[in-house]
């Protein structure tokens, strides 16, 4: 029993051959925000402080497909998306459809602490955070000249579809624009040692979306969960992951079947579709799990025992 | 094993006392829905097509909080939502802030066939249910002089957070606007009898909530879901039933500790707050369950051996 953390920056069919410059950028993004969240534990920061701190740091770093950095939607917009979950209490908030709030998953914590609601979405949530005084930015905040990039690639291999398309081995190996588009949601888990837990998700979506399309992200059992027995952020595909209730799936299996939260983790993720899921998550007791079915997974995690890892494949 | 279907119009405190005006159309639109659903159960229609059908139904009774009779947000608009999954192949579609859709189930269901995504919200769900040309109203279609009212009492009572509200004793034996906030969503789950099995949920919300407030009704696994094992739809206080992620839990007790769907159905109401949460569910071998711990669910199922009910509480 000690404290753990893990975090992740996307989970999808990330190509062996992804080049220096795209992978260097999101692995010290990871080590950066990993030291963040070991420091926040090490001070005894709440552990909601600690997972939001972390995916504040993931949103503000433009290579990860969450606030600064999103993903455009098929209108050339950005639509981010997040959600946070107190293990102890299972209060949760989540938000959908925000153009203009600079840290998403700040947003969701003070829905869940400051209204009756768990979740809002799109233009009153927009207006909510604008009462709240959550900071805001103008969309060229938000959009990567990348982004835009990525957006104008997909369009032309009427790429909308990443979940419906099952990439050649040579885009693979190559690397390509699926994926881009699949890959970049960002998240966090920890726990304090004592019996506290959190988890924190935060995503642009996937490249070329239909406007208004909400992922596993915001859902609560999707992509992310947060009890007595876990904390879980998942990453890839939204659909499956929503189909596959991935987050709480792996809560029931611990608490339902007795697992262990690393067999209970690897069961859920290899029941899923192929190429669709990743996730993160931390057992009250410390243990860490990282599995996922895709190519890789960015990721990082460490424990109160010295562990530590920041890794992209096996 | 033969077929099965369960229906309900909202579970709440609905007061003992509640008057035959308040009562009967309810009990008429229950009887009225059923008779829809066995018909085309009996006809072989395909299970999906049967929820569709009886929530549509469901929608268009002005006495049910969901499409034509949905409740208010604070800003005195309508915001309905939906969902629909397919137990079979676990297709799911969902649909959040709709202010024109004269029936969200049947949008729920578009975007479930016709979109490689699950869940649409508010102006890009409004948008697509354009281009898809399904039926639209101006919005003096869904407000009822009586939901005005509603709004009135609520917000004199300051009852936004239903959710956090302990009705008094006398409140619930003389009825208030506590009922009617809370009930009214409305739900139907269906089995064929030979293993199809689907659900679907429709609702306004919580009168004098805040606008873009996302309940549990579209959320994949706390208001709808379906799989092999069983399908279930939700009602009640959505905050309650998202955090325990109802839905699913009852499928994940069945399958991960073996229990009935009775014996699930059971365990899942029971250990939620109480006077939070009901939901209907049938099982593939065509089991029926309809707990709730709030004081009355409006409810009515039956089952291929000639069994029938319609009720509000014990």
């Amino acid at each position: 029993m000690g404290w753990a953390i893990a975090l992740h920056g996307g989970a999808g069919d990330i190509p062996l051959s992804l080049p220096p410059e795209r992978r260097e950028p999101r692995e010290a993004g990871l080590r950066h925000c990993l030291d963040i969240g070991v420091a926040a534990l090490k001070a005894g920061r709440p552990i909601l402080d600690v997972v939001e701190l972390v995916v504040r740091e993931l949103e503000n770093w433009p290579y990860f497909n969450a606030g600064r950095g999103s993903v455009l939607t098929t209108d050339g917009t950005v639509e981010m998306e997040a959600c946070i979950m107190d293990g102890a209490t299972m209060d949760c908030g989540a938000v959908s459809g925000l153009t203009t709030v600079v840290n998403p998953i700040s947003l969701a914590r003070v829905v869940m602490e400051k209204t009756p609601h768990i979740y809002l979405g799109f233009e009153g949530a927009e207006a909510f955070a604008k009462e709240q005084g959550l900071e805001t930015a103008d969309p060229s905040h938000f959009i990567t000249p990348e982004n835009v990039e990525r957006l104008k690639q997909a369009k032309e291999a009427k790429a909308v579809q990443v979940d419906y398309t099952e990439p050649s081995n040579a885009e693979i190996e190559n690397g390509g624009p699926l994926m881009e588009s699949s890959g970049g949601t960002v998240g966090c888990v920890a726990a304090d040692g004592l019996g506290g837990l959190a988890a924190a998700t935060s995503t642009g979506g996937l490249v070329n979306k239909m406007a208004g399309r909400i992922g596993d992200t915001p859902v609560i059992g999707a992509g992310t969960y947060a009890n007595s027995f876990c904390a879980v952020s998942a990453t890839g595909i939204g659909e499956a992951i929503i189909r596959g209730t991935v987050a709480r799936d792996v809560a029931a299996v611990m608490e339902f079947r007795g697992l262990s939260l690393k067999e209970a983790a690897a069961f859920v993720v290899e029941r899923g579709p192929k190429r669709t899921t990743g996730l993160v998550a931390v057992s009250a007791d410390g243990e860490v799990a990282m599995p996922y079915n895709t190519i890789g997974m960015f990721r990082a995690c460490a424990t109160q025992d010295g562990y530590s890892e920041v890794s992209i494949w096996n």
